[in-house]
């Protein structure tokens, strides 16, 4: 199996172009010959190729809706059965979007965008999964679909290749790494709707019940259930908008929570967590329950 | 008292000038003519005057460093005393912070930034408080210090002016908001160091010991001590590195939450929480742990 390695390839820098997926092989640049992801669950996916596999592909340039592996006719590139998110291939891109880990993008000949190479593939730069849903694909078959954003050159370089995140001593890191640079960056924005929906829940969280105090006053987070802009393109209002703490608003954000229209709050294994805390002032529309249920797959 | 009101005031776009403060007051701009920071505890801190009145300030266009209130000569605009965060203009900006309230910026004559008016005032645009903490100022005496960074315009519109979050209903909000319009925008990058702390965890916060799983795993975030970048220029390596869950992580950084050189975890109230969970292959260092609390004034 081959030992698969994150980020960028010492003397591969982007725009570097391979005659061929052996070529790209060789350089281990893409460490699979057939497969467009590779990767497993264990280090994420560390690269993927955009070259016209998938009719759902959609190639804009500095982000990506890439579809997900299985189910599909090799020769005629259509779905023909649902896939699943628990395909290796797709599970190592849920754990790459979880932990913010790089994936090389290759463009290839056959891909859409004006800019894919004439011949043979091109690697173009590291992206990060940014999203993940399931829906029905072109061919009406259950496909999983994922976001790539692209990296920008700077905040690049701080991925550092090849490192073994299971080592005994620590990698040395970065002595003044850019504010940039940062693991986790937590940008915090009011809008008058989340504003109105914190305070009439008394920034207590509607999952767990929590309040967290800051020197300020409480903290809370206003987390939408039909998230916004696309492909969801869910709206800044009350009716989808929950008061969580920040624990639970990343589970549900990523699909490890979701609600029944009977505010019934389940873990994504199944398991019942309690009813969601509900203020008579505020409801929230069950079709964007619905809606957050099934982009993860849920019923 | 003046009702302050948030975000933009209609009629006084970007770029606006005023003859003075009162003329500014009137506007409801700035509503306040004498004090740099208009504004409560309640509502934050709703505009701000650059305009030399303090020494320590500092004009970047982009972003200001900003002085808090109190301890200085009005006149000499020196300071003579130490500043405290309790002080409401301070404990406002705070208050903005931790919301992510947006705040009016207007530049007067007296700034030290070329771009300053010639003469009285002007609107320079929305602004957010992105960091605070206190160091000795160039007078000798402790002073408080708010990061200020400018909204960008497209992101500014979604601030709607003047809505009463203590309504018994929800504002409209907005149907179709962008995907950058997001209330809290979780951006999860792994480093090399960032991951290799997780991993030696296995994701399990420091402090209150959750382990959240995801889909595709376990969940952490790895928590700087020392913050990166200015002016805190904290290293990116293991010594400086927590793994905490969300909600510790948000709480350490705001500083809700400090550790002692023992590595007791303490409440910003001073309650003793517990003791940092360690482990043998991995050490914070104590110096920045000691800057982490005197940043946020405690010993």
């Amino acid at each position: 199996m081959a030992e698969y390695v994150r980020g960028e390839i010492p003397g591969q820098p982007v725009g570097t172009t391979y005659l061929n997926r052996r070529d790209a092989a060789d350089k281990k640049v893409h460490q699979v010959t057939v497969q467009g992801i590779a990767g497993n669950t264990e280090v994420g996916a560390v690269s993927i190729v955009i070259n016209g596999g998938y009719v759902d592909d959609e190639d804009h340039g500095h982000y990506v809706i890439y579809t997900g592996a299985g189910g599909n006719d090799p020769g005629t590139k259509r779905q023909i059965a649902d896939q699943s998110l628990t395909y290796m291939s797709n599970a190592a891109l849920v754990v790459s979007q979880e932990n913010g880990y790089p994936i090389r993008v290759l463009r290839g000949a056959k891909g859409d965008h004006p800019d894919s190479p004439t011949t043979g593939l091109r690697y173009d730069g590291l992206f990060q999964v940014t999203d993940h849903w399931s829906e029905p694909g072109k061919d009406g078959f259950l496909i999983w679909r994922f976001r790539l954003d692209q990296i920008d050159t700077q905040t690049a370089t701080t991925f550092a290749p090849g490192v073994d995140p299971t080592a005994e001593t620590p990698p040395p890191g970065v002595s003044a790494p850019s504010r940039t640079s940062g693991v986790v960056v937590r940008v915090v924005r009011s809008t008058a709707v989340s504003d109105w929906v914190k305070k009439i829940h008394k920034n207590t969280c509607q999952i767990c019940g929590i309040r967290l105090t800051l020197a300020g006053g409480a903290y809370s987070e206003g987390a939408h259930v039909r998230a916004l802009g696309a492909p969801h393109n869910g709206p800044d209002t009350a009716d989808n908008l929950l008061c969580l703490c920040p624990n639970d608003h990343v589970l549900f954000d990523q699909g490890a929570i979701y609600i029944e229209d009977d505010l019934t709050v389940r873990s994504h294994t199944g398991a019942a967590l309690g009813t969601l805390t509900t203020n008579t002032g505020h409801s929230i529309d069950v079709a964007h329950l619905k809606q957050h249920r099934n982009r993860f797959g849920f019923p």
